[in-house]
């Protein structure tokens, strides 16, 4: 949980919420584009061969994709989102000049590490992150090229928390963690309100616009998130996980009707070995804001991975791509996408391509084994 | 050089010609999107050091680059914009029923095939291609996915025509060479038209807006449309090669006031082997309409791609990244943009990302080797 101590107020998880930080954030961040691509909306509503990962080349019905290119965010990744809005709102409280000595610090090994420290470098103000020993150097090095210092950690959570302890008890930096925060979460649905925007640009107004979004889901932030900035849209809210050890914590929990608070996977898609954060589960788990999460192989995950290489030319992290595996080779989701088709008469699905960090050896080494 | 027998008229190399193709053909191309990417804006302005792959990280002045994603444009490459135009521009002529019945083919192992098919297709109407026995088998099976006929032949220019004569001679399909066209040139020209529309809307009415473009130069189509689309408006543009065996045979042509016929190179930018057209000449050696061509390294060619890939998280085929190669590593070229800088107190910048067809098998080759 966050230190909320420093803020005055938590915001409602609302659209309006999302809006506004829409508004507080856009000149920080990049409007990334929305792509399509003709030969995956035939794959996906192909019949599925009994060969999960080949789909045959004929439509069943007709299904329009669309792709919301967060992998083209600034530091590769939507995180940039929840981070900058954290920042703002910080920086808009009586505590503003506190917060500017102070400073802010997390601890990530991923993506949220570089997102805080630019949104941090771009408002100003000091940031620390915690960062495990056995981190890639290159997001050891990314980080601290966006000006933030790194302290080093053991690997485990604990090890983690204890290391921000020290350091916020020495310098006062105040906590941004990485989901599990209102601020958090309200920041990353601003791209799915932008994602309305674009798609309904692209049909025009006679069109009944984007029908659903299907995001990944780790920590939850991002799926959390779009739920909130779709309630009472009627945009439908999708996530999608992967399989391996467990790591569909947020699926099992749903089942089981309680949240999942550890898991131990080691599944290629690396951004989603988390499970699913306090505040996050309030919102994935009301139905009425999320109407479903599916899983995915391994096997599933690397196929979507090089179809989209391939196929779309963009550089996508394995965890971006957990979101198309379902839409390919989920047969629960594909029984329901063809239900809204007969409801609706047809069907606008938005994928959130949610990051591209990869390095070129790993994706190299990812490819010769899809 | 084409068969214009069936044309009724050849469109003057004019930019008006480029945006009335830009009406024709719009409903059937991406308008795809134009990104940036700071941590190549300061390696673009910094001072080069020895290590030419290595550039330092402070900027010497300011730079601007924008990059227009044809990697992200139908059939992976913007030659669907030359091929959809000459296809629209045969169906309206008197003839035109004529061309539905016979017609069209052309020769081609790359980009022209794919984009030639699928022109074809959209329009109804038959499709040829001649094909090189030993080309890529999925050059080949994207060709014929589009719906073309392939033809194969030898690989020599020779062999390839003679192909096609023959079947000219069996079908009376329409050729529609891969570059050396007027409406290939003009087809292939309204990138540039986009490019500095939507720079334009991203800088706003009080800037100056793009200043310059550079692109690719293999047969010249994109090159020579792209001055033709800038010609009267002050934006500058630019060509870029390969060096490697003297495939630099637009450089080379230039400096000897003649254009060069033949070149004989196996540069890792395959798409750029071909020398200069004549129609294509005609505008490149007008130094009204082409400001410079400048040429670099198989290894600086690398670097680029590798810096694509990491930073910006799009493929783009080597022969699509030789512009920002020279951008970031050609001597003189930088000598120029700051002489530009000088006159004009900033620069920005277009470079044209031409195409995304690599294999993965091939990028992972690449960029070991990077």
């Amino acid at each position: 949980m966050a230190d909320l101590k420093i803020y005055p107020t938590i915001l409602p998880l609302t659209r309006d919420s999302v809006l506004r930080a829409h508004e507080l954030i856009s000149p920080a961040i990049h409007r990334t584009p929305v792509l399509t691509c003709q030969t995956i909306n035939r794959l996906a509503s192909a019949p599925l061969s009994d060969t999960p990962t080949q789909p045959a080349e004929v439509g069943e019905f007709p299904i329009h994709l669309y792709f919301k290119c967060e992998n083209l965010q600034k530091i590769g990744a939507f995180k940039i989102r929840g981070a900058t809005h954290a920042v703002c709102r910080l920086l808009d409280t009586p505590a503003a000049e506190e917060v500017r000595r102070v400073g802010v610090v997390t601890h990530s090994s991923g993506n949220h590490a570089q997102a805080l420290a630019l949104a941090a470098r771009e408002a100003g103000i000091p940031c620390t992150v915690v960062m495990p020993t056995i981190s890639m150097k290159n997001k050891i090095a990314g980080t601290q090229g966006y000006g933030a210092r790194v302290v080093f950690s053991g690997s485990t959570a604990r090890e983690r928390e204890a290391v921000v302890a020290e350091v916020q008890k020495e310098n006062g930096a105040v906590l941004i963690p990485p989901y599990d925060h209102p601020d958090i979460i309200i920041g990353q649905g601003t791209a799915a309100v932008e994602f309305m925007d674009q798609v309904g640009a692209m049909l025009g107004e006679s069109s009944v616009g984007l029908q659903a979004i299907i995001t990944s889901c780790g920590g939850g932030g991002l799926l959390a998130g779009t739920a909130v900035a779709c309630a009472g849209t009627g945009v439908k809210v999708f996530g999608a996980e992967p399989q391996k050890d467990g790591a569909n914590d947020c699926e099992r929990g749903l089942a089981a009707g309680k949240r999942i608070t550890e898991v131990k996977t080691l599944t290629v898609a690396d951004g989603l070995r988390t499970p699913v954060g306090e505040w996050n589960w309030r919102v994935i788990s009301d139905h009425e804001k999320v109407d479903g999460v599916y899983s995915v192989s391994e096997e599933e995950i690397l196929a979507a991975l090089r179809l989209v290489l391939e196929r779309m030319k963009v550089v996508v992290e394995p965890s971006g791509v957990v979101p198309l595996a379902v839409v390919l080779f989920n047969r629960s989701f594909r029984a329901r996408v063809r239900q809204l088709w007969k409801e609706e008469g047809e069907v606008n699905l938005g994928i959130v391509f949610s990051g591209g960090n990869v390095s070129l050896e790993k994706l190299g080494e990812l490819c010769a084994s899809a």
